[in-house]
């Protein structure tokens, strides 16, 4: 990990400085800023610098690029907020607890242009279309998952699906960006795209078996999923091994929306006990293996070494 | 009329052939089907039409740059019917009475993205900017009138600030767009946006007015927007007539969203006999002047003459 935390310590005041530096219309800055500044990983401008200088661009401007990604998270986040009515986001209150929710849905509308704006004053259409894709990828990835909700019976390819388009396209976005400014040629840009896209994948499905962790390891409440109707897959393996009987009750509950608190640990304790949190992180780990294969078809330098203590940080992750 | 109407014919059918062409995810498709397929006038996607055949440019792909405005209106409009939990759009129930709200938000972002890859296909990022401005400007003014509501004192530049961003902007883009294809030079650009402009700022001014005219005349429920609380320019000089005593209490019924139906029926009835409804649509001819005065910068050509009825066409507008 020493490699990345000083890799980290490093691009994050970069990447911080290029987003305080985004220029927003004047009633959309402070929810803008109340959600950027809420802190936040930085993964995905991060992964843009790292795949950029990887495929040999030095160029500083990369950092106005690279925040692009951190601004279609965020919007991603300020209208997933007002969709889930969540009362926190990162440690803090949601936006539109703190300003009114037609504001908070316009602030993202307002980031998106902005971002689009940015990219395009590279004048290069191909950042413009990466960055289009991953807006209309998420956003549909998001509305599957909305019409999944409370279905029981959602299979391994819906689930996949889903992941692939509310999460890792945005990361496979953050890695293609780099390398397609960097002018790589076809085969490293499609490297580096598969390297997000199977980070992104095991990303997701290692945060679903965490929400099966007890409180006691995460910080977190767990079974949020199972409360909130989401067919992950440590639960679809839960599932598949009940009896009729029980299935059909689990069925019954979930899709109702009916589950109490004691049934949610029941369900989580049972599905920990069996090891299906465990099987999700296997997975995670196959997505994983995949994303390191890809690694080795781009240049050997400092930066793919990095890129690949990210993957051991992603199976790693207890939290 | 009669050049214009014959001229809508012509493109309206090739209008709505690239808008049924668009390609959006699976899971967005009959929502924006439903915002899309319920009318409108098309007005923004034949303003760029026009314009650029003013302009020379004679290729089809035209049609296919002119539908991201209609677009970018179709994902402010589905926003829009959230944030006003509107029943009904375009004579038909909003989107989100049909569909969950959460899925309508998504649906304008996946709108929005498409839009943008539509746009950066053509390779040119000077029309990614325009788009992406319009999108910022749109939603600042949204925000602006959102936070203006239902303050009484709203100035006359707020008034104008506002309706320059959620209405004239786009329609500024739409013609701005239009002669950025065509490759005009920058006087001709500027004369086209400076069109659009104060085309969509008389567009906004005459609604205004229209909101005051009885409904055996529109068709429409007249006073909905101080009934909304927001100050416009014929409500404007109406409360800029009433003594102190009448103007407090009109203050705080409009501050607090307190007016009866029959106190907003009287306002609109002594607001029409005082004529403040005829000075706001002076206003808007004075922009309409300003819009024929940018046209006559731009070549002397049948299509110059269609804008020009355009004109004629907002300012006598009874419904």
């Amino acid at each position: 990990m020493n490699t990345f935390n000083a890799y980290f310590a490093k691009e994050l005041p970069r990447i911080n400085g290029a987003l305080d530096a985004v220029d927003l219309p004047g009633p959309v800055r402070p929810i803008a800023r109340h959600i950027l500044q809420a802190g936040g990983k930085r993964l995905r401008p991060l992964l843009t610098v790292l795949v950029a200088r990887l495929c040999g661009y030095a160029a500083n401007d990369i950092y106005r690029l690279a925040v692009t990604m951190e601004m279609l998270h965020a919007a991603t986040l300020l209208h997933d907020d007002v969709l889930d009515s969540a009362t926190h986001r990162r440690g803090e209150p949601a936006a539109h607890t703190l300003f009114d929710m037609s504001s908070v849905i316009l602030a993202g509308d307002a980031l998106l242009a902005q971002a689009n704006a940015q990219i395009a004053a590279f004048g290069d259409t191909r950042l413009s279309l990466c960055f289009s894709e991953a807006t209309s990828h998420t956003a549909a990835g998001e509305i599957l998952e909305i019409a999944a909700k409370g279905k029981a019976e959602t299979s391994a390819t819906e689930y996949e699906t889903i992941v692939r388009g509310k999460t890792a396209w945005l990361i496979r976005a953050s890695c293609e960006l780099g390398a397609l400014r960097a002018k790589a040629d076809a085969a490293h840009t499609e490297a580096a795209a598969g390297y997000g896209e199977n980070l992104g994948m095991a990303f997701q499905v290692v945060d679903d078996a965490l929400d099966c962790a007890p409180q006691s390891v995460t910080g977190k409440p767990s079974g949020g999923d199972v409360r909130e109707g989401k067919m992950t897959l440590p639960l679809r393996l839960y599932r598949a091994s009940l009896d009729k009987t029980e299935q059909a009750v689990f069925d019954k509950n979930f899709t109702d929306g009916l589950m109490t608190e004691d049934d949610v640990q029941a369900i989580v304790e049972r599905l920990r006990n069996a090891g299906y949190d465990m099987q999700a992180r296997d997975a995670a780990n196959a997505y994983l293996e995949a994303a390191q294969a890809a690694l080795r078809r781009l240049p050997d330098k400092p930066e793919r070494e990095v890129l690949s203590t990210l993957c051991a940080y992603v199976s790693n992750r207890e939290k």
